[in-house]
């Protein structure tokens, strides 16, 4: 038996213990699980804006991170931007990434298996004759995303992609991307 | 005559000359709009992980940002993480502020508007029962997501709220999100 083993509270850096626990509690009060996130944007100048991501609502009550996260997002200088920030489009990737590899530690966690290295790259393809408007044809967004992941620890090949494949089937961005989700958008111009 | 519309060269801080040269050049040659964007992501413990944005594919050639953007993303302490970033689907509202506003930005510069003021507030409303796999009959992701917009500029309320919807109708996050996108994902376990 190894340490890992007789101390699975925190395996992968996962709290299992918590995790499980948690689990439980919103077992007993579903209403709990009801979230809210939220992102407040400033416009800088031109393609360059500024997204504040601190509040949010969940388990019952309005809530704060530790800290506001700050994150700006421009064009490179090739779309006519200054490169201040990625694009919108790559922070759609990053999330995606970091959804499906924090449900994979948290699965490998409650699996028992012990993860060693899990990275990923994850890419878009897009035609930009859709958001320019020059072909009618061309979609706005990416025509397709592909994630790669490499993923090392003490299970089988088998068991170690199972992890992935129960990731993806409860990631909340993959979810997203692949299925899409209604956005209702108003606009205050007083 | 105002000095900006002697000068519409920048308006908004859009270099407008450029932006319809760009669009120039696409038309004359499609094929420098197809780009691919990407995501480098390392799990670091637990659901903490951080991704690097440098490189991507555009105008028919690999090219890199003026610097490799990084970003952490996490769970907070009430989802048994450790804050030591924003949660996944957090990003997806900032992505989406970030197209809207630099696409207002550019349509607005284009059609002769100075824009004084532009925020948003993207909120996305998320039941976690989905991804805690406690109600089948609940989605991982998002079940609306909201954008409230505050726009202020020389142009009629009506010229205003044309603009963010013409943003809205070219934008790529915004595609993504309401659409959807196929994803493929594969997983390297040697």
């Amino acid at each position: 038996m190894t340490m890992t083993e007789t101390s699975p509270a925190s395996r992968n850096g996962v709290d299992t213990a918590t995790l499980f626990a948690t689990l439980n509690a919103v077992k007993e009060m579903p209403a709990a699980a009801q979230f809210q996130f939220r992102a407040h944007n400033e416009w800088v100048t031109g393609t360059h804006n500024r997204s504040s991501i601190g509040d949010y609502f969940g388990v019952g009550e309005e809530r704060r991170h530790e800290q506001t996260f700050v994150f700006d997002a421009d064009h490179p200088a090739v779309l006519v931007g200054r490169d201040n920030g990625p694009t919108p489009v790559e922070y759609i990737l990053h999330a995606l990434a970091s959804c499906l590899t924090a449900g994979l530690a948290n699965i490998a966690a409650a699996r028992k298996v012990t993860l060693t290295e899990v990275s990923s790259t994850v890419s878009g393809d897009i035609d930009l004759n859709g958001i320019l408007g020059l072909n009618p044809d061309v979609r706005n967004g990416y025509q397709q995303i592909n994630v790669k992941f490499s993923v090392k620890g003490d299970a089988t090949p088998e068991v170690l992609r199972e992890l992935v494949e129960q990731s993806r089937s409860r990631s909340a961005v993959y979810d997203v991307i692949t299925n899409g989700v209604p956005v209702v958008i108003d606009v205050d111009v007083d």
